[in-house]
């Protein structure tokens, strides 16, 4: 009787949040600390003191109406305002609050912004692997996602030859993650001035407008000085995608912004119908509280130090077992080869183990596996010896 | 080269939000204290204390990762069981944390179950007058909007006998919004029970399963002992959307829950399907913070007193004034005859006056303007004397 399409996705679901709530389901049988639960990006790490703080400041000494009341859907214009302050005075760029939407999430600014930009039949492309949500949000609006496959042998960097050759006359947008979930990986300054020359090759033969959708929640965490390229500095036709979700640990409450490059085509029109869009969606607003935290929360960092040193464990934990693994830059997520190469069967034999993995499957990207570090440093040490087990059933 | 429906919707746009910023910028010319601004639901009474020693107690005591880190994306189970038995406490109900998807506001939990349930080509049926807002999310998912006419002899009661007429074998969903926006008028348990009659009938002839979506967000606000008849007890095949936006005066924090009749048809599917169209939808999950708070709020009331208040002196005034208004048993807007019948013309005239209303046209419903009363008792006050020169205007 229901959607034909939301039945066949109850039948599929997300591998992710199966995993998730297998978690639970094995925590509430063995106990937290005997589960080993990698799957999802839920950041073990409290939100600096500076949230809560804040958050009570707010509360007391504004008005509730002011707080919990209504705004612009857009957001309200001194968070707008303070976050294009911030991205200029860290980048370089700028923009103005006119510029920032304010978002229910990443989640939220993608669809949004899919929403305004796709007419049907419009394709996207992604680069493998890739976050599998994006083709939940491109089917949304009735665009057609098409993957360009791993570039494997070129360290999990996006390809400009494969990009080249995917682009139709029919391409409005490519979804890009940057630092990449699920690989660790840092698409290089050098990935995208590559990437972007290839659009902008494409626009003018074409005669078409591409946009490069920039999905960014991982942004703040890089390791050993990488840096993460902004990418409205390489390419004109860049729309950002940004949340606090992994910034300073706030996943549940939903909050981030859309930010439009002020160059890009149409970037007047894009922003007022990603307003609507916000609104006609169901968003609404970002959520009102949050959004006055955050902007008070802008110069907070992540607590880098830590995921470092369990990026560091993990990666060396592994490596002595014998696993494969890229050495990630950048997120929070190992992205390890399978042995032999059936990642469905590494994840079915490392749950013998309570070892809680994800398949590269749910990244289109068979034959690895990816794992969460955003866990606690004991989790990681505790889980070293079933992957040790692990290792020995597989011989390595 | 966006999307084509979304330019022509910001060459539309809303006119409710659209008279909300003319209100920011009269505000900054005259004065907030000189402009009557009746545009918007944006309730002007505090949240209650409770709302803030809530979250400032969850802050302190529940660990980061508990407050602001993911969860299933239904929300917190003990929320929604927390739900699940204030509703059945206060109507007799029989539901379960199971039948209870938190969702970012009502419009989210609209947008949820709309995707869930409809194929494309699937009609909706909608009394006028209603909050065009459902349109668009209708839309959303390419279903098909039936407007049954305002019964404007019927003291804007909708006809059982107008909607025997409207369904088709195509219609999955009846919307209705009770206590309605924008008329103010309480559908009564006589007109409930004379609806579900006809689609119970109607299901049975056309061996289809038609679902009453209630949007509830104005429940807690009813006057004069009315009661809200409780959709469920009245039909099985009914899906409730509701938000503490109201009844809190937390609107822009986007909380509110879907509840689903276990009774209903497929209840089950719907509920697993409706989760799974809140990830892929964007919202994810209903902000984390506002559930534990809400959840500790089930019993605070909004400030219906003063609401109350707020009618009488409205209601006195306007119809002192020479107005013909609706008299609203529940929600905070007042639905009064445009003179002459030009809504339109009345909206513009009273913009002169710094008064700002909604013409009946944003409701399917000309010749009416909406006048949202969730205002302070002095802008009631002191809009007075301006609906006075704007009667003398019409010779009233």
């Amino acid at each position: 009787m229901i959607s034909e399409k939301m039945i066949k996705m109850t039948q599929g679901g997300s591998a992710i949040r199966a995993m998730f709530e297998e978690g639970n389901r094995l925590r509430k049988l063995y106990g937290d600390e005997n589960v080993y639960d990698f799957t999802l990006g839920n950041p073990n790490f409290p939100a600096p003191e500076k949230v809560r703080t804040a958050a009570e400041d707010i509360l007391r000494n504004c008005s509730s109406v002011d707080v919990h009341g209504y705004m612009s859907n857009s957001g309200y214009p001194e968070v707008r305002s303070a976050v294009a302050e911030n991205l200029n005075s860290r980048f370089g760029t700028d923009f103005t609050g006119d510029n920032i939407l304010m978002t229910v999430g990443a989640a939220g600014a993608m669809n949004v912004i899919l929403k305004t930009l796709l007419n049907p039949g419009d394709e996207v492309l992604v680069f493998a692997p890739f976050f599998l949500e994006y083709g939940n949000y491109i089917s949304n609006y009735d665009g057609v996602m098409k993957i360009i496959p791993a570039n494997i042998d070129g360290d999990f960097q996006p390809s400009p030859e494969a990009l080249a050759e995917a682009v139709t006359p029919r391409t409005k947008a490519v979804i890009i993650n940057n630092p990449n979930n699920p690989t660790g990986v840092i698409y290089s300054a050098q990935t995208v001035t590559a990437l972007a020359a290839v659009l902008e090759r494409k626009q003018k033969e074409l005669g078409t407008s591409i946009y490069l959708i920039s999905d960014e929640p991982y942004r703040e965490l890089a390791y050993d000085g990488y840096e993460v390229p902004f990418l409205t500095k390489y390419y004109r036709n860049t729309v950002v995608g940004y949340s606090w979700s992994k910034s300073l640990s706030l996943p549940g409450e939903r909050i981030g912004y859309l930010a439009v490059n002020p160059a890009a085509d149409d970037a007047e029109l894009i922003m007022n119908a990603a307003t609507i869009a916000n609104r006609i969606l169901g968003f609404v607003n970002a959520p009102s509280l949050m959004q006055r935290v955050v902007a008070q929360c802008l110069d907070e960092k992540a607590d880098v130090d830590a995921y470092d040193a369990n990026r560091r464990s993990l990666y060396k934990g592994l490596t002595d077992c014998g696993f494969e693994c890229v050495y990630p830059s950048g997120a929070f997520y190992m992205w390890m080869k399978a042995p032999g190469g059936d990642d469905k069967l590494l994840v079915e034999r490392a749950k013998k183990y309570n070892v809680l993995l994800v398949g590269g499957a749910s990244f289109a990207c068979p034959g690895y596996v990816r794992i969460a570090y955003c866990v606690s440093p004991d989790t990681i040490k505790n889980s070293l010896p079933a992957f040790k087990k692990l290792a020995e059933e597989y011989g390595i």
